[in-house]
């Protein structure tokens, strides 16, 4: 019995308990929004019950979550090191982590980062099968949809929580995407390989046309699918298109079927959008998706600032966030220009843990209020242990007050406001 | 005859020319938008013109503007460090600077900032006294009015352009403010410093009582006044309270009266408000100040980030200008900790600027939109010289390209979406 199964019989599993307390929310809203594919747990049924592995819940009223992308490429292959990615991520407060690894062993890799993670993981396991071809000499648009389930199946049989999968991009949405030109294109790499294949092979995407199949196989492991946004907008110029307002909807009726199968799903947004357009964005995927919950990459508020991503997509994600985006996407500094290294990893989470935090704090979460609160007392009592203990990155803040003297920080010194006590 | 005056006599001064010439807008709308208020131009009428001086006008319809605030505190000082700073955030964007000293030779730094700045300088005067008070050994309570304006007198005659001046700081505001205790109470210097001028005199606040004086000292160099909002919140928790409100519709008559009398003023604003805040504190302030100029302080979207609010305050100040707001203040990563170094300015003023132009982009700017345009382009085309002419600084740019290989990023190498070209 999957966990929707289970919530539509009234059923609460003690995953829907775990999930409650994590939150500080009745069981029975949890069990409640698993049967209206409100709320998802990100969890594979067979995944080894370790005692520090925490259940995650991404949906309607819970807190806001966080994800760091971690992988090799195939110019950086470095597997110790995406270790201490994973690591570094979860240190800073990643919800879940996604193995995108392209380079390497990613078999190998994959295991690694299960291993060691002690959050959900997900991968998009397209991957697995572009890099195998890869090897082999072969392109991805010979591949038959069988090596695709094939791949996604032996994923989720290694224990994979959640998996993106582009199922939404469909021979119209193609047609649509030709017709009204954009700027950039296809930028998901998931996205424009289907594409490739769509049109190489005169085709319908066998992951939307079998999507009962897809369905079964993720059904054994309950897990989640991530319902992927292949043709979301890589610039300001194409946001909001019709190619991509096409492909959610697909995703809205994929939601809608795998909901009535028992099978959990989310979907994943955009990109890059303008502060004007993220309201929209979010209000559209609750609509056309049956309020399922809303997974989001950045978005970034404007294409021209490469090296300071984690930044745009601050802005973009709190706004998200507030207008009701349940699970952040990070971006790191890195983003268009390399892979992100440890301290990009960092940067890119605790840039998405404050977008995420502050869109609480305007939602009007408890607990999240009670934070600012506490600091901000600290902070008027000149008690600096605990306005450390409750900022976002406590060594940072160590290591800035270094230069303190006494009782003030530096930058007023003795002419600090604080102290005339008004 | 001042700016405003030259404006309501339909006079088109040079100065109204430059700034329409820069914004790419009509020169009879700045002299409209001068003549009722919505734009200011931050310039002491008698600073020496100088071939590379930019003048700047902050207002309705104009590009969104920022300021980087520099200075010594009592446990830092080194002029050339700050002139270094000056001339840092010029290099990365800011539309001005503000001096904000209060340790060593304040007016020699002064100096120093306005000879070295080529974009126009602001202080809060009372700063000056405030030190000059204690190296006597007295308490800025003791202070009589007359030497406060002639501090502001002085600094205007050093060639200052602009003053933040804390008006809107009345006894009736401080009542309000002790009925409906605070968390944190004022968080202004100059304000902190004036209430307890007031608490402890008993009596009004001078540079309230005697505007006039204040508007006749401005007028002479044709400078702006900034109506600095010393009850602006210092914590989530005291955002948009009875006191702050009550301090903005002083603002809003003074403003009205300076107007009158042919000086330009704009608004100071907070400071700490959380997301859903944010349109309320733009609108109230465009309703009672008569759509005068929007200056910001962030604002900051949470408490709990020390040591990144450069990120809580892009957040905020993203929103802000795309509201209305017209001039974002910066705060560096080293706010509620440390004096900002170098490191700290630049990535303060590139923050800020992300904000601003994000906020240009939501608002529909057509030249930042075309900015956008273009680097998206080039990165289609994988013209990487393009896309690091265009990003937003383009040394950070080349240096994490450093990794890349040929014509892709390190991030995809041959799997970049991009190179499917569909």
């Amino acid at each position: 019995m999957t966990q929707i199964e289970a919530a539509k019989k009234n059923i609460i599993t003690k995953e829907m308990h775990s999930i409650a307390k994590y939150e500080g929310i009745s069981a029975e809203f949890i069990r409640k929004g698993i049967a209206n594919g409100t709320i998802v747990i990100l969890r594979n049924h067979f995944r080894l019950p370790t005692s520090d592995f925490r259940l995650v819940g991404i949906g309607r009223n819970l807190r806001i979550k966080v994800n760091a992308n971690i992988g090799t490429s195939p110019m950086n292959v470095n597997i110790s090191y995406e270790r201490q990615k994973v690591l570094t991520a979860i240190k800073y407060g990643a919800d879940a982590v996604m193995d995108l690894s392209t380079g390497g062993n990613i078999s190998k890799i994959r295991e690694m980062v299960i291993k060691n993670s002690t959050v959900p993981v997900g991968t998009v396991p397209l991957y697995g099968l572009i890099c195998e071809l890869s090897r082999r000499k072969k392109r991805f648009a010979d591949a038959t949809a069988e090596q695709m389930f094939g791949e996604i199946e032996k994923q989720l049989s290694d224990g994979i929580d959640f998996v993106t999968i582009h199922c939404g991009i469909t021979l119209k949405a193609l047609k649509i995407l030709k017709k009204k030109k954009r700027l950039v294109g296809i930028v998901s790499r998931g996205g424009s390989f289907l594409a490739e294949w769509m049109l190489h092979n005169k085709k319908e995407n066998p992951l939307y046309e079998n999507f009962d199949k897809l369905i079964n196989i993720v059904k054994k492991y309950d897990a989640v699918i991530s319902l992927g946004d292949g043709l979301r907008p890589g610039c300001i110029a194409d946001n909001t298109d019709d190619a991509q307002i096409e492909e959610l909807k697909t995703l809205g009726e994929l939601q809608k079927h795998a909901l009535k199968n028992g099978v959990q799903t989310m979907i994943e947004g955009p990109g890059h959008i303008p502060i004007n357009n993220i309201e929209k964005n979010v209000v559209l995927e609750k609509k056309y998706c049956h309020n399922a919950p809303f997974y989001v990459l950045g978005p970034l508020t404007t294409d021209i600032a490469p090296g300071y991503d984690h930044i745009t997509s601050a802005i973009g994600g709190a706004l998200a966030g507030y207008y009701g985006a349940d699970f952040l996407c990070y971006v790191t500094p890195a983003e268009h220009l390399t892979l992100p290294d440890l301290e990009d990893v960092k940067n890119g989470v605790i840039a998405s843990r404050i977008a995420a935090h502050s869109a609480e704090i305007a939602r009007g979460y408890k607990n999240s209020l009670q934070r600012d609160y506490g600091l901000s007392k600290a902070r008027k009592n000149f008690n600096w242990k605990k306005q450390k203990a409750l900022s976002i990155n406590p060594s940072e803040f160590e290591k800035r007050l270094s230069a303190k003297s006494k009782d003030v920080c530096s930058m007023c010194g003795e002419f600090c406001a604080m102290k005339r006590k008004i």
